[in-house]
């Protein structure tokens, strides 16, 4: 018998603005884990849930909620922005996802996005 | 400047009583992020947090919380047995625990947590 495969997980590192940035990813067969972090914290933990008639049409609907830390309104929006394109990559799988960004500018967004993408486990 | 140090994370795998069994550690500041899967989910996500009073006398006290999932009793002793000790290693940290074990013998348990202490990360 072939050996099971393990547990894919990849992680990148940037300095963004002066501020070290890391991404870690891991996949599971029910949850795709990020933790984006400028404090080497797992932060805010969210669940980014897809609604079960997405895929359809247009853009789907998503369900966010936060698991640990505070739940600010910006924290769904955020989330959502990040991970939306890690759920419907990854064949709608909820994302749990890790938030400890010191700095939340568009520019960083981007470059944060950019380093998920180059962290595809799924 | 030296490069910062990436996110530590160690993973093992163990056939146990003929079912394929993922153990991964990863360590965050705030947080030791554990998975025990016997199904490559995330499972049943819990937070292993110990007293503030904690560390001085005897045995330490813990607060367990189900985040995700299927809130049993037994899964609360399942997690506290499993990993009170890593919160202890670790300097009191709490531990995020996703917890998917078909089997839940004691057998099962003590070989999981000589996987868990295989995955040192703290």
């Amino acid at each position: 018998m072939a050996p099971q495969p393990l547990i894919k997980s990849r992680q990148t590192e940037k300095i963004i603005n002066g501020v070290s940035t890391q991404v870690i990813c891991t996949e599971f067969s029910n949850y795709i884990f990020i933790v984006l972090t400028q404090y080497g914290k797992i932060g805010t933990l969210i669940s980014i849930t897809p609604d079960s008639r997405s895929g359809d049409i247009s853009s789907s609907m998503f369900t966010t909620k936060v698991l640990l830390g505070k739940d600010e309104a910006l924290t769904h929006v955020y989330a959502k922005n990040l991970v939306t394109f890690v759920s419907q990559e990854s064949g709608n799988r909820p994302v749990l996802l890790g938030l400890a960004l010191k700095d939340s500018s568009l520019e960083t967004m981007k470059v944060v996005k950019d380093m998920i993408k180059s962290c595809q486990v799924w």
